[in-house]
């Protein structure tokens, strides 16, 4: 039984990892803390997990963590993390980190969309951009993961085949997102009070998203040149689900070859067991997906452009579900156990 | 032409208050105000407006309200409005206030269900419970208004009829109330979050609600004698309105009577511009009334007991909509001018 | 393993029992039919399924199920039930009727509520009611199950501690129920489209609804006498879940002697694996159970009289899931075996 | 006093079209009809309007109809708005339509799109294409107004200023549309009931949706030439309101121009009474105009081409509301009244 502890448990990511992780038959739970006001039961902060969990949850506190754990998941705000992967790496411990502060590779750009300075740039160096469909090799040796964000692991593995084949004019790539309301995390703000967001709909930061160079970086290393998207999240009134309607241009050696696209991604994806791409006419919806781990895809072939639409859980596939598929590959686990 | 101005413009009441009036032809608004920051176009604050009104929300400050208007609505948590009553009285201004603060004639009952002082005993005094259906011969005369709690407006009204004919017993009142979030009032709160309220539904308060002492004191008056109810509040996943299930026993004397109810509320309320009483087994919903200023009932003869049905939006007949009605009839204008 | 096979696979209940099976260690769906126009895969009706299943779903063939399974959940709108069920026992199978057909023992009961004949009422007489936290024993030699509604499985779990020791005045229970929209079935129905149900909340078959003769004769059963409920059921907008708020009197004896009725609860409940009791004044949610088979139970003294809450989620522990449970009781599997 | 018909008054803009005529001056409701089994009150149908109307709603017969308005809505489906039309015009009555049926302009088109004969090519000759916005003067002297889609007004509102002036690519329109669920109509279906539609989010129709064909009119017709927009709409998760991103490139002569789009726009629709163009920035919502008859805009400048976001009322401006600012120009009356 693997030993792990989750820093962060009262927020949405934490409270899904503590749900994944008891249905997994190698883990154990021997860790949870969270920044709270004094320590309490954890079935007392969420009440669906009385008579599954008792454990108490403390405030952090990374000694004990590293006393009690093999491996820890830190489902914190962005710049928390990085004060604490340090001392936990230091200690020998593999991390999974659900926050922002390890995905981005390039400092400034980190610097410029998070607003803040970034002070581990070491292990920086050494994170493992945790989405397994593309960077499963790596990921079985990795120390620290950097967790993907949810738009980005949604947006990806829509257009991975496409920009890694050449088959897509990768400047033309329009990302329109919509995603419910636990994309936001479990902080109070006026604009996710049920009355505000019920019976709403609306875009927010129009291609100003943090979530934009996550995107940007991954493709332009599959393309092996700068890739810059165009991305408008929006906000839907639902608990949990992303949907992403993806417009891109086929290349120019690509127009008029006839190519399947449902055949290269199926090819593409063909060994994973969390991407499920959808035959022709066949478009995933939300609900196909929500409270599980896969991603669906749909390629729709428009003449001389292409038209994808994919969805993923983004609680799970998003976030928990994707960091316990990197626990198992790090681990050796089955990649699925724990998330069928 | 008469001027008014809502301090407290920012909440929901202060929000629908607006909408009512921009659609009132014998009133001006000219005055707006809240605890904001700093002033800004209320079209700013709620972009809705934009086009219908170009009117600066200022921070409070009396003596230019006192300028400005003829009637003032205070939609103000509890607690401010008694702090600007006396001066808005004094200046002879007259008042509708939409908070708790001149609803409990008993200052001891407010001390306890709100956990303060209160500070206006002697406007306390002279406040009109602004229920039209009950008070209207009141409400002509009055300066202070106290607007009824949206519970209240629902349960009293529900139950006058059976109540003030004696026709039921008044130890046996059960009130099953349902409301939509927006009862809950503008504030950051973690529960009234979108993924919190929505997909759940919930009890809060059993008996020991604010509201319930409100209701208590007027039935109390209608029976002539001291009336407790039980009352339960759930919080529905919905933006507004307000369905009652009302359990009450008939009294001794009427038990074997045949009365027909429905024929007595339809008696009771003849009269009235916004109370409508169903037919046998026309049971009414929320969207019946959502966006009006109407009270729909529904009364099941059920044997020894009745189960009575009723429902209202919550911000309009429960709040602003019948602040406008109380307008109205303190004004002279037409009662139901502005409300259809 | 056990080879399993449903009947009605494409409703609600079906849907869910698939999800839940295919988490079972011990249970092989070797069977799906519906009433379908022609064969499809489930994975086509339900694209959750893809990847997970490869399963035709069937049109209902009675000779092919029996040679596929060896127990047979029926999952099918009542009238239908009974028309398969003689078929199933007489070829040896084990069956868990979701339906209501094998519910009420009294034939003339079932034909009022359920306005048709009962066609089988030789099966009847040997059905047990499936509800295991009052009938286990029986549950574990039974060839049929009357898998309880979802209405009644919470009412009478709330009440049966109280109903069984004669706390309360079996006369006064009014039962105030407060359901998601999935209880009423995937049929067309114009009052259970988006548009009608979303925003708004209404009670419906006041007093006549199917389920109220079911609770009655439960707590007749453990009350020795008769016991008649006063029964309001409502539709909440949302997907899942139950909340019953009930409202009961104390009994005579009971009255003055200060009884902890939440310890008698969570004495009568101790050895049960999906109820919880909840302490003073912590009041359960339907989100606190939504995807668990856990019924969460609150009860508060109110004087002469007590305020019960309780929820589940009405397709797993009202039905699916109290389905598998019972399953599980029949076959000796682990109690909560694919159910935590 | 003006008096009206609405056939088709059982389906939601229907029903819409009566709330707002009943807030109409200048306006007498004087026949409903719809195909229902059989007459019964409009209140009966909508219990929101009793004590507001009382008028019974029949089966259509024109007969009647005519005898009874001088002008008639027809909120029908389509193919039965024209076997209706002919009738009415020959007896001299203005006629709104706001099905499809005249829309339209190529027969082969409406054919191909809605698989069906178009009947009444005469007329559809001599229809009015009802935006205010674009054809005011036309609509004043019409005798038959072809009341546009919901998607087709807030795309060609957002769309019109750009492609009229020239200053977009029209071969690279892309119209990302997400619209409430009432836009699909009350009629039954299976993907339109609450448990399907809620927590749910999808695409459908993708460049196949009928309304796209009547976009690409109304922007060919601005452009001169033909356009092609790619137009992929989706359902909400909410009742009303329709939200479209919409993405386009600059052309060639525009990109280095540094224009000022919002100016461009403001001055486009400078005098109009319901578009409202919003600064930079501040993106509209569908909270915004829920409930009225606006339609937002923001533009947002992004570098070689241009993001547009526009909100509606689907069921308002987007039907009902603009239909009645139809008739309010046809018949002089204040294009704004009934509507503000």
């Amino acid at each position: 039984m693997l030993n792990v502890g989750i820093i962060g448990a009262s927020g949405y990511a934490g409270e899904e990892l503590i749900d994944i992780l008891l249905g997994h038959p190698q883990v154990r739970i021997t860790e949870l803390s969270a920044k709270i006001e004094e320590p309490c039961l954890i079935s007392e902060m969420f009440p669906k997990f009385k008579g599954r969990l008792d454990l108490v949850c403390n405030q952090p506190y990374l000694k004990r963590t590293i006393k009690n754990c093999d491996l820890v998941f830190l489902a914190l705000p962005h710049t928390v993390s990085m004060e604490m992967v340090p001392y936990l790496l230091k200690a020998g411990k593999r991390v999974i980190d659900l926050s922002a502060d390890y995905r981005l590779k390039e400092i400034k750009t980190y610097e410029k969309f998070y607003q803040t300075k970034h002070s581990d740039k070491k292990n920086l160096w050494y994170s493992v951009y945790g989405l397994p469909e593309l960077n499963r090799a790596k990921i079985k040796g990795a120390k620290l993961i950097a967790n993907p964000g949810c738009y980005p692991t949604c947006a990806i593995l829509a257009l991975a085949p496409l920009v890694a084949l050449g088959l897509v004019d990768c400047d033309s790539i329009i990302i329109d997102a919509k995603s419910g309301v636990s994309g936001a995390g479990r902080k109070l703000s006026e604009g996710l009070m049920f009355v505000e967001a019920n019976e709403d709909f609306r875009a927010y930061k129009v291609n100003i998203h943090q979530h934009m160079p996550e995107i940007n970086q991954e493709l332009s290393g599959l393309h092996g040149k700068p890739v810059k998207v165009t991305f408008v999240p929006h906000l839907l009134p639902l608990n949990r689900g992303i949907l992403e309607t993806i417009y891109v241009k086929k290349s120019a050696k690509n127009k008029k070859t006839g190519t399947d696209f449902g055949a290269v991604f199926k090819k593409f994806y063909h060994k994973e067991p969390f991407v499920r791409i959808r035959g022709q006419g066949d478009l995933p919806r939300i609900k196909d997906v929500a409270g599980t781990n896969f991603c669906d895809i749909a390629i729709q072939d428009s003449g001389d452009s292409l038209i994808i639409i994919a969805v993923i859980d983004n609680l799970i596939k998003g976030a928990s579900g994707q960091a316990v598929q990197n626990m198992n590959i790090m681990c050796k686990f089955p990649e699925a156990m724990g998330l069928l």
